[in-house]
């Protein structure tokens, strides 16, 4: 089937990431959208970078303009960023009846209203699941996934930057200057970083939601918006020993008399699980009459998690130009044709590392014997603990630990355990999972 | 405009809670819908229990196969369970061309191979949101919001009643007996617990997500299932020893040779913010090769939660009957005419806790002078930690936590609380969010 031809606008860091998981992935995005999206045409200034990024594998063009125009292209996927040329850019692919992706939220909380507005004439859609949160799918989950419920709140951790410079700050007792020293050093932070560390680029993400949410229009200029900056090491050390902890949050809510719409360091509670996303995580809580609090967590910023939900949106157009309304979402996301028979692999050919309990005699050599044992497996102990025998009992509990291994050789190293004289009863087997 | 009419075979725990919430949020949900979603016609074989939920607000029937017959039925929602009767109707549903929306695990991952079959020959849908993880959006996530993705494994708690009772194991030092007697006892397992305690109905949603993730077909008879009946409660101890935590876990994961689809106790490090899943709650983590670990969490079970899915799978089918393709989804959620213009609350008006830090001189009466005045604004403490001056020094740091108030009381506190002539310097004030 004919591809769905996308032009690019900006092959930056997420337009990089966009280009190498469309090619990287192609067969199995083909495989869920019905047909294949590929990139047609890249434009950017700097068409060096854009040559060495795509390899020559797409057109490429210093006029923006002329992709948004080009009838070549089904969808333009706009990642210049800003409230300049980009929003002439989005307003020109809608004029010339294009569906629009975009990952930009300065540009949707400014001018989303009247973009939205152009979009819904024009019949085309703007989608932007990668203007909040990178690579997770929030937006799907407010506009479609609650669809049932009355929100009643939304708080978030929705900018990294700053979620990695109060982790320093806590982690390592460091002030705030050192701490963003250290998230510029390792490419978390901007040279210039204001728009992260003084809650701006929240506040987009946060406009965005709460709109969303409440069926409100964006409001971006009434959000009330404070940074880090000012946060003294002090407070985050106070916090902690009263059982909190400081995350910078941005959070809408449903009051009586309007919606709140603001952003600013806050503690929560240690035991809350957003109070325990560190380094440059996201996580997004939303509170919903029916179902109660959800919790969305992943990486927010970076080339390919952004290009993850840059991509769902392609896809989520491809399958409105491809297939029946009623099957636009294939039953088990891959077209019934395109479904394999991959077979699940018997118990004892999985992978993992193993949790072994021993009751055994307590005499010298015991440990000797089993880890003899493990190692003819060639099974390798992470961690062991001893518990000597209480007062009047003759026996130990020894707890191990393993590296990863197949299945099947740790069971066959068990049964030869159980045959040693000095261990009693049965070997207790759990799995542990690295989850790596 | 039309509403959409729906026939709800079952008005059970879920199908009352998808009649209530249907009912209380019916602005809302039209709003965002395009048009109204009503339940037109229930049948149940209580006919009083279904007057009593109902309150004669729809049409009552004994006979389920009348309403998968019912020209009047756009949308058949199936909430009967089990693979009995349940799996004629839905294929009856299918046969007379009806949408259908359901909650049954069991049914999909033991015949969702034929019943996708049947509904993709005559152009329905089937959709089950509400079938794993209760109310978390995650089929929507798995099949339309990370589709960038090749999915490297899914490990998720998706069953509540066992996390319930090892939440209890561990907390209490409980064993599995007691536990399981404290479930039955809240209404979180029930009289035959063997489904969840054995690990039956994790394996039955696992299977589930496997062949969504993978593009493979449900293969539940080749699931590996262990349940947690014959945990010792010694190996819940001595994990945490060694910083873990036991969790019943399905996973599925991509190998060379095949699919590994099992569920199982398993131990995680403590650290995971899965590991800290607690009580009847659910959690699935996604591994995607673009996006890295996405999770997932929120309540799995529960009347209000799973209609929370069910009324989202309406919605859907509500959008794709409705609206053009282009906007089935609307920008914002809400229909472009029900945006309305709700004021953002200015931040004196916002509603909030506090934790205040003051540099006091070290004298008798500060305290007093402190809580005098924020008694005058009726601001109350919740708690309170004074840390004496260090040798040399002449000042004390006062930290206190606020009960919740309005933002113009804390701050009219302040100014005078500032103006005692034994504070040094201004006072700090940071929100404190219970996130209730």
């Amino acid at each position: 089937m004919k591809p769905i031809n996308v032009g690019l606008l900006g092959i930056g860091t997420v337009g990089g990431g966009t280009f190498t998981v469309l090619e990287r992935n192609a067969d199995e995005i083909a495989r869920r959208a019905g047909r294949p999206i590929r990139i047609d045409v890249v434009a950017d200034t700097n068409l060096d970078l854009a040559k060495k990024v795509t390899g020559g594998r797409c057109r490429l063009t210093g006029d923006a303009f002329a992709v948004t125009g080009d009838p070549n292209v089904d969808i333009v996927v706009e990642l210049i960023g800003g409230c300049g040329v980009a929003k002439d850019l989005v307003l020109a692919a809608i004029d010339r009846g294009k569906h629009v992706v975009t990952a930009n939220k300065a540009l949707l909380a400014n001018h989303g209203n009247e973009i939205f507005a152009a979009a819904q004439r024009r019949g085309v859609t703007v989608a932007f699941e990668a203007a909040v949160a990178g690579g997770i799918p929030i937006i799907k989950a407010l506009r479609e996934g609650l669809t049932a419920n009355r929100i009643e709140w939304i708080a978030g951790i929705i900018n990294g930057t700053t979620n990695f410079i109060l982790s320093e700050m806590r982690d390592k007792g460091l002030p705030f200057a050192a701490a963003l020293a250290e998230a510029q050093r390792l490419g978390y932070a901007e040279a210039d970083p204001t728009f992260d560390v003084e809650g701006i680029d929240a506040a987009h993400k946060l406009t965005i939601m709460s709109a969303i949410a409440f069926g409100n229009s964006m409001k971006f200029g009434d959000a009330h918006i404070e940074g880090i900056s000012r946060l003294d090491s002090s407070d985050i050390k106070y916090a902690e020993q009263l059982g909190y902890r400081i995350k910078l949050l941005g959070i809408t809510r449903r009051a009586a008399q309007g919606v709140e719409l603001r952003v600013h360091p806050a503690l929560i509670s240690a035991r809350r699980l957003i109070a325990n996303v560190e380094g440059a995580m996201n996580a997004v809580l939303v509170k919903g009459d029916a179902v109660g609090a959800t919790l969305y967590y992943g990486k927010g910023a970076g080339a390919e998690p952004t290009a993850s939900a840059v991509i769902a949106d392609l896809v989520d157009v491809a399958r409105m130009l491809t297939a029946d309304p009623e099957h636009r979402v294939p039953h088990l996301a891959f077209q019934p044709e395109a479904i394999v028979e991959l077979p699940i692999l018997p118990i004892s050919e999985i992978v993992s590392s193993y949790y072994l309990r021993l009751r055994v005699e307590d005499r010298p050599g015991v440990l000797a014997d089993i880890t003899r044992i493990l190692a003819d497996h060639q099974i390798s102990i992470e961690a062991m603990i001893q518990r000597e025998p209480g007062e009047g009992e003759e026996q130990a509990d020894i707890i191990m630990l393993t590296h990863q291994t197949r299945e099947k050789n740790i069971d066959e190293a068990i049964v030869r355990i159980e045959q040693l004289p000095v261990i009693t009863g049965r070997v207790t087997r759990l799995r542990l999972e690295g989850l790596l």
